[in-house]
């Protein structure tokens, strides 16, 4: 077995927003058997018996009830959305973006010939009166929106701001696709639920990931919905031809779930990230304190920081790349180049002693100016 | 664990193109494992000792050189091609097809806006003087062609027409995308090597795929190409957000070309499939000899049969669901409406015994006239 991805030797990355490798539960893929049914041609929308389980242990997770016919198992979150950008877009639509938004995502986008335009955040999220007015100016071919846990901001959307999203979403009729993979690592109060949750009437795309959870090798997601939104992407040709998406690697996490032995582990994850997140926050502040504003998230992989000086974060680079040290600049989250004095600083790749390193890194090659 | 696709209960289905589950090799993957770096996101292309093995593999199976470089590994062929799809091309643009082709293919490039348009087959495959002409009218985003024991037809190109084919892409700079997943499926002589063999500097890639010669459940295929065009999918946002698309797939994968596990299955299922072909067309030929023209393919799938009073097959549908039998029709496999009278049987779905009681099923109700 050869390493898929090292880390790199000379650079503490806190661009990077993977899981770390030292936590992947190799110990839960030890011993592993699929049967004959995995190995053939799959249900359309994923096996039944995956879904049940699934649906069961989100509906635990989520506190509101999720029906294994509003699943659809896909090849991880840019799998599904990938087939979103190609079934329910064409070159040319708009698609309505957070400002900032996770900058593949935005990439996926404009690769399909789609346009991102941006609509403003505040506190709680997306803001609704703005995104009407995009909607009714843009008739965009779909909203693309991460509600908790936000890529970069770190922000959650309050449960009333997500029941006037899917609201307008409805009253609209212009599909929500809410991008969700870091729902499950909360680090005190669990979020409120997934958009797909609020009104089955609706039409609400949740992307679901086993990626941050559980291993991303797998490729294995889910897309969260209902109706006819839904049905639009379990018509697909790709799958009248291939069958479902992913047989062999959902029946290898199938009695991961059913044994629980993922909830555990998803547990863990919650404890070490918490304290991860508490570690690079409270060196930076140390460090950088007066020069850099800090957010603390709920959860999730991510820290959101400012210069407060102003500064484009930019012109750091050449010294960040000299101390090995590297961040991942704001202005790669904006459709408008927008938050050149903003960085994104993920604590989940690292451990503590990594981390405090890094931080220690980013504050010399900050305090050294130009 | 639940049965993810059954066969029907009280019908013989010839139409169905898909691997005998009795025949899966449910042995080999009974005692897995995978490690940590197969977790992990993996490398764009696809774990660079995974594709060393296939490369190594290829190359003796073609009897010509493949490089790991070459190959970009997939989620089957028809994940490879709906990336094509959205990548190599727009829609409104045109595809140019064999007339006949696959239908499912068919249907993917209709559901990417794309505008199929046919190229009659001679004996030896796509004909060249018609597709420079082709290429020339409409300026195709791409050529989709099945170079080996073609989807429905069974015919294979010869060595000097796939030399010719791949020498218009060149020349026009046109992709020329061969799905070739029955290739190392021959009876007695080895094929002539897929497009992507030919000539490094032509845009050409082909497709390759687990699914019909070990499990269709992994969902896990291969492009073999080179240069530019390969390039345009490697640069990829989905792989710059997910990484490579099989990285737990591929490892479970590995160890069965590296100890020849595979070689020897696809040995055996050469030897079961040469017999079924032999027991489906002479049980038709004994049966409806005097009715029904039937090829004889040199591998693959599919038995390609025509009635010979020009009769329109779907005309005899309601008399085959009543009797219990299965086909597809020919139109099915036309852009034109066409080949009213032809139909396509799948040999390998079924063993001998079904096979036979399938073929005097299908010559009761084609006896019985309309």
């Amino acid at each position: 077995m050869s390493v898929q991805v090292p880390k790199p030797d000379h650079c503490i990355d806190l661009g990077v927003g993977q899981p770390d490798p030292a936590l992947l539960p190799t110990a839960l893929f030890s011993d592993l058997a699929v049967g004959w049914q995995d190995l053939a041609y799959g249900e359309h929308a994923g096996d039944r018996g995956f879904r049940q389980h699934l649906a069961h242990w989100l509906s635990g997770e989520y506190q509101t009830p999720v029906e294994p016919q509003q699943l659809f198992v896909t090849t991880g979150s840019s799998g599904g959305l990938d087939m979103i950008c190609s079934r329910l877009a064409r070159p040319g639509d708009v698609v309505l973006v957070e400002e900032p938004s996770y900058f593949l995502a935005l990439m996926q986008l404009v690769e399909h010939g789609l346009k991102p335009v941006a609509v403003p955040m505040d506190r709680d999220g997306l803001e609704p009166a703005a995104l009407e007015q995009a909607i009714r100016q843009h008739r965009p071919a779909f909203i693309y929106s991460i509600p908790t846990y936000h890529n970069p901001t770190g922000i959650t959307q309050s449960r009333a701001r997500r029941e006037a999203l899917v609201a307008l979403a409805r009253q609209y009729d212009c599909p929500l696709v809410a991008d969700e993979v870091y729902q499950c690592l909360y680090f005190a109060e669990p979020p409120p639920p997934p958009l797909a949750c609020f009104d089955p009437q609706a039409p609400v795309l949740s992307i679901g990931s086993f990626s941050k959870i559980l291993a991303p090798g797998l490729r294995l997601g889910w897309l969260h919905g209902s109706g006819e939104v839904l049905g639009r992407l379990l018509g697909s040709a790709l799958l009248k031809s291939g069958g479902g998406l992913a047989p062999v690697t959902s029946a290898l996490v199938n009695p991961l779930i059913e044994q629980g032995a993922l909830q555990s582990y998803i547990a863990g994850l919650r404890q070490t990230f918490r304290a991860r997140r508490d570690c690079l926050h409270d060196s930076l502040s140390a460090a950088l304190g007066g020069q850099l504003e800090l957010n603390r998230p709920d959860g999730g992989y991510f820290l959101w920081a400012h210069l407060r000086d102003g500064r484009d974060i930019r012109a750091h680079e050449p010294r960040c790349r000299a101390l090995g040290v590297a961040v991942k600049a704001g202005p790669l989250f904006s459709v408008r180049g927008g938050f050149r004095s903003s960085l994104r600083l993920c604590f989940a790749w690292y451990d503590e002693a990594q981390l405090r390193a890094g931080a220690e890194r980013l504050a010399r090659a900050l305090d050294g100016g130009y």
